[in-house]
């Protein structure tokens, strides 16, 4: 990729080429994942591909929001700049389907950056993109990531060479505004923030398990816990896969789930 | 309503009956500023309707995304705990739909909560819905909102009795989990803030006017001037029919922009 940042907001009158953005829509997802960082890339003025195996519209992990693929698999442009998949409740069915991981694998090898937020980062890791690299993901997904084997961070934005992630949900404005700044420039970043009127003023201090405390984290703990069984069990697949290609099999360090985890 | 505050966390098993929201689902909707407060809404456990004229899916302001409506403004709940109105770069459409218009007035007749954010509020302002509320609205549509005889709030979050707003596009999650707060209890609030991980670091501080400085402020008014000429449009058209239908002529006080607009 050549050097984008010098001639925004060209990219807003067309008069320069577009940055190409691949979002992985899954059934599943969680809606706000996808938005957050979709609306900076947008109003940055990159051209953002929501892709799918095929065009049906797909529903996110709540059923209650059904969005329309862009392309699909096969139609997505070949090289992208930035592969970005968002997190979700189902997250299990894209790390376990084998189309969709081969997508991945396949865009990840030519992609100038390769992204995710909240618990998208383990289906990269399934897909064998990150590998050796440190990785932000939802707090309450940084056990499962660990058990890929990748190496785990807490801040809310990572960046580690050309692999940016962030932290839940809500991550993914912080994490977008931060991608577009590396891409398009600093001033690209701070117009879409402003367009955003991104100045938040959360009512409560509970955005993380320290400030929300442990009443609130076991309710989570047990109204999530089926979609939580369901990520360990496809962690568990990923790693058997792995077991069964490899001649030098993966460890399981389920044992200790905080393995593999570096406060930063 | 009853209060729900204290058998919050029933709705999230089924054993409370769910507040029910509805949401205007238009074409040139901010996708964003729809699904922020979407999100906190359905966290909480509360049942979200997304309600257009017909199920024909929707297409954002940007182009990009399409979402589907739920449901029909024939189908919709008649009677809504929480009626409310995302903004979008083509406001201008649902406030000279007859069609919408009759839908917010109907149902705003009796919901319990009526609320909007962004420019959000100029479309249930067209409906006869703000007048004599404090009402908060993206900061680019502030004179806009006052031209309508609304007392304009720069708060991020506005209530006032049971009418509640938000600023642009991400406040939204700041006025979601107010909602939430309001009509289910803090917990129901902590909770949703939780599993968002809403713990905002944006990257930089450009998130409104002042902090963004002119040069970023010039290239919005650049950037958006059709979308803002068409809002003053709008506007105007809405007052001219007030003035038609009204022996009691609306003033247009749009020769200063900055009347009606109260600073919090």
């Amino acid at each position: 990729m050549t050097d984008q940042t010098t001639n925004w907001p060209d990219h807003l009158t067309g008069d320069a080429q577009p940055l190409e953005v691949g979002i992985l829509l899954y059934e599943g997802h969680t809606a706000l994942d996808l938005v957050g960082p979709y609306t900076t890339f947008a109003l940055a003025g990159m051209k953002v591909h929501l892709v799918a195996e095929t065009l049906d519209p797909v529903v996110s992990d709540d059923g209650g929001m059904t969005i329309a693929p862009t392309t699909t698999f096969d139609d997505c442009p070949e090289r992208l700049d930035i592969l970005f998949v968002p997190g979700g409740g189902m997250v299990y069915k894209p790390m376990l389907d084998p189309a969709t991981i081969a997508w991945l694998a396949d865009r990840g090898a030519t992609a100038s950056y390769i992204t995710a937020v909240c618990n998208g980062p383990l289906v990269l890791a399934a897909a064998g993109l990150l590998d050796g690299y440190r990785v932000a993901t939802h707090w309450a997904s940084r056990d499962q990531l660990a058990r890929l084997g990748v190496e785990v961070s807490t801040e809310r934005v990572c960046i580690d060479r050309n692999r940016f992630s962030g932290g839940g949900v809500t991550a993914g404005i912080d994490f977008g505004l931060t991608v577009v700044a590396h891409t398009l420039g600093e001033k690209a970043a701070r117009f879409a923030q402003l367009v955003m009127e991104y100045d938040p003023e959360p009512p409560f201090n509970a955005g993380s398990p320290e400030s929300a405390g442990p009443e609130i984290v076991a309710l989570r703990t047990r109204f999530m816990a089926e979609p939580d069984t369901a990520l360990r069990n496809a962690v568990s697949h990923v790693l058997e896969q792995r077991a069964a290609t490899s001649s030098h099999p993966v460890s399981d360090e389920n044992a200790d789930p905080a393995a593999g985890i570096v406060n930063d």
